[in-house]
């Protein structure tokens, strides 16, 4: 078993069991018990983990030991390079697509099969939500879905 | 006043009228009738208006009637130029940002003021919604809101 | 009435000429008897127009005849910058995109108003057309019309 | 024979197998029972898999089984980076080239042999074909073949 | 005077007058009663002011009173395009440079003349600071001044 | 042991080491004599080493001799490319965040966890130290950490 | 009659007074006494003139006087932009491209009408030529032309 | 001796093979009865051998026989990217240094030495060729050889 | 004349003035009393005039008063935007090129005419210069004039 | 002893060989009797050797005798890339920041170890040299040395 010498090559060698084994980002989520959207992204190098997931996810996986300090070290994130927005509100959600886009590709997959979340058939609702630590922003999208078909 | 050339030259002139009169754009929504996200897009020219709507739009911020033609025109969309991802289903979430960014920023601003939405004191969440003309992605995102200061 | 200098002013000014008068390209073209995609690339200013048809054109949208020698001089082409592919075959099909994509947009615009065709829903089919100049490729392709709706 | 780890490694090795069989992307594609332009797309890494084409596709290239469930999990896709134009409508158009451009490369190679489909000598055609689940856009494209020559 | 249409026009607007004027930013600062690194940044288009602050603004430096809604609008911020860091640690540093680095740009001008703060002769402190409302990352940066000198 | 024959190669080694250890930056500033700030960029490959500082260093990662002279060369620095801007004052910052920046990040990290030091809740303040040597341009900035949160 | 403040001002007059009077490129270049292709590449603005040369062209469009020294102080020269090749001998070609490339488009339309040069049927040669002051590289490039049809 | 996967480790086998022999490409060139254009730029990857060609550089460089087919399958062609002009004509004059480039470096260094083709001390004609099959461009440039020289 | 409400302004009227008048760089220089390199530099609006230079500038060249200010305020600078290499040493010599170059291109043109300065027929040398103030590197560079020839 | 099969892998050694002896450029230059700064430019892989050198090179540094032709052959030169100025005569000083910036990196560190030469505290002076050949310009740059301080 190979040891770990960077947050990457664990990303890698979780990716390729989960695929070898056949295992959903669901089943992987409710193992360590954290929401499927948070699991993924971490599971692709996006998230730390904490000390119990970090070893839940090394037993649940059979990867060598040194992967579980990678785990627990914040990584170096995103996913896009080029072309940022410089407005700083246009660009969180230009890092939210960078930091979770591959979680979000994941689980779509997952649930639908291959294809798109229509930009097109889209619609999106904005809200304030009063909260006493801050108010929040509240979004709320729905994309018809568009299956790739082999012919 | 002037005759429109292009689009881009009305939107313009929306967007000046909008500031000069101090209306929001909850109420620009309300006076067509459609919600605050089409209608904010749709005036940063991103959307083709209905006939209808393009009168009113015209009468609102008192625009010489060229302008008409034009809002019923589908216009070049889009804001965001190079890096966008390769595939396709992170790609129609860059064009979500792309496309409905600016009208998203208008939305967060009028609000809450100036600021942003967090990408990190953040929570996202992808659900499958059974639908008769196809299943939908729906996601809601949750984002605190956080302001600018003047000091 | 201005002297036009350059062909993209002969360009801007057939562009606002039409949507001011609300002619349908498919009208351009059976005036100056040519195809609709020829004759609407040709006025997005991708195309040299023939002595004949430049005068129709000239006539038509009623430009000042400073524009006729314009119309006949063959243009700097293409639209897209950036991200072409090295490889000549790849090129070809990125400059279909970049010398056509504009009228391609007005034409599927214009039959079906406002959306997008589809690259998901979508196929495509390559053959080969034996002929005496040199045998020929032939593509079709097939994509479903989504339409942008306002709610 | 190597445990394949991810979908690129499988892509490669499929690549490399069809060479050096000197088998047509036309007879992988009956093999399989699939068009020949989406198989070819498929074994270039830009489709997924059903169950019993993987099957098929292995025995085919002699791949150890580790290929099985990758070729059935939805790939990252798209071969093209920079330079997409951010109308939605020109993009899906760049998006086909992106997608698709290595899987059309292959096919006229295989029918024409080294060279391209002029982007000059080319003709394009756009209709409407109305259909019960959504119109769709037909486009067809005729270019003339130019060999390169050895000299 | 002109009717201001957007925030640039305002931005560009100031930054004449206070030319003009020989007035230093400090002075500026002062006259409205915020810090002038606030005041510098919001001068240059990078914040928004108040409704007192944006009358001040207006009357020092004898603006079109259209100037006024402009000022207290979010504007569109940053002036850094291409090659952000992906990592959002990072990014924010980035982002600092791309939203206050014209006001550092005039402050460390005015304070010292032309020429530029070292990156050699330069030192860098980071801090923890306790705090009730979250804690606080403390920087002190020190860099040597280097003037341009005519020769 | 390998030998090494450059120095991201001992970078690498460094980092490796140091997460397997589980040393924190300070233990290995304290252990060199040095600030921590220094001490995280030259281990990070961007500063260069004094004989002593050096031995030092291989002696507490245990790496193979042939690191000593590569730690003491002066390496190839900074970690940005692209979009840098082009004003030599504006130039310093944004070298200081390409040439630093991976270092603010690990000490962030280490006082605070994963998360990112707020551009919004954000404060700036700059000011003119004299110095015999020539007078210095002094910086503080103060940011509100923000978390990333497992859910 | 305006006057002239840059060269590019002059070469976009030049460029207009060309198309307006219907002269062909052969035909300035006689004026003038030079050949066809420094002509065309000078007039459009990438090459010096003498001034018996530059009182020619000012002459022959009609230029103001104003023109007469821009004519003849060295352009910025160039007009690709991005994408050079680093290897000092292939960017020498890519700057034959940049420097010559609007020259060789319009005397190939001159001649041809609008299409292009293939690169595709296309033959190059390589030779030594003896020369006292220093050998040179002779190379002859033969590319079939293929024009763009209207239909 | 390793067997090929792809085209580019076969050019990469040919490269090496040819230095470590001494052969010069002229020599490469009569051996397989091509020109020497022609010869440089297809060992080089830009061009599809045909059997026996393909069979005569295997032998003389002496490659594992699973080079045969590759040499025979078209190629991923072209060398530079990015900056690309949009202008079909001007492309092509691109893609010839793209694609003919590194052959073009090759065979000028052969012949001379280390150095440039200046694009200062040069001279271009540009000529039409009637030819029954459709006419042609004859372009033919001269340029200095500017050798480099140890010092 | 035209009230000047930025820099560039200032150093178009500039670049105007002196190729109306026919005026030699040197001459400028002497007349306000610096080098010609500085003084060229600072005219292309890299540099910051002191009061007295600023005055004559406006004398010589005719300009409005209100030049004046803006002659005195330090300017952004730079010419060259992306690809700048990201270590520090070898930045400067790139800024180097970036704010002086227009002035070595203005200098060259003017004692030598059109053409360039050979990078192949070119010698370098770098020295130590002891400096009580800090010691200096001396640099000394030597390339063959090539000039651009009418044909 | 490894085979070299590029001039990069030469390259490679002869860096890493020079370290792990303690050699300057300085003595390597004086051992083949040409320039410290061509030869550190050659050593970088930016020039030719002659088969002596070659041959007192590949001596020195003990390497295999394959390196011996690759030191022969002209190499692809340049490490720059992107944001090439397209003028030539400015191209010309970019390309010697291209080919000689990491030789001039090299011998300013070896000399005043780890720093830059201020362009600011900077000072450039042009001339022109007769020369039988040809007239030369001649450039000489002093700037401060900087050196970056452990703390």
């Amino acid at each position: 078993m190979t040891v770990f010498k960077n947050r990457a090559d664990v990303t890698a060698a979780i990716v390729a069991a989960r695929v070898a084994r056949g295992l959903t980002w669901k089943a992987v989520a409710e193992h360590i018990g954290q929401s499927k959207e948070w699991t993924t992204s971490a599971c692709l190098g996006q998230m730390t983990f904490g000390a119990k997931s970090a070893e839940k996810i090394v037993a649940l996986f059979d990867l060598d030991a040194s992967a579980l300090p990678w785990l627990q070290v914040p990584p170096s994130k995103g996913t896009l390079d080029g072309g940022a927005p410089s407005d700083p509100l246009l660009y969180r959600w230009y890092e939210i697509v960078s930091v979770y886009g591959p979680a979000i590709k994941e689980l779509i997959h997952e649930e639908f099969g291959d294809g798109i979340m229509s930009a097109i058939d889209f619609r999106l609702d904005i809200e304030r939500e009063p909260h006493a630590a801050g108010d929040r922003v509240n979004v709320t999208m729905s994309g018809k879905f568009l299956p790739y078909k082999a012919h």
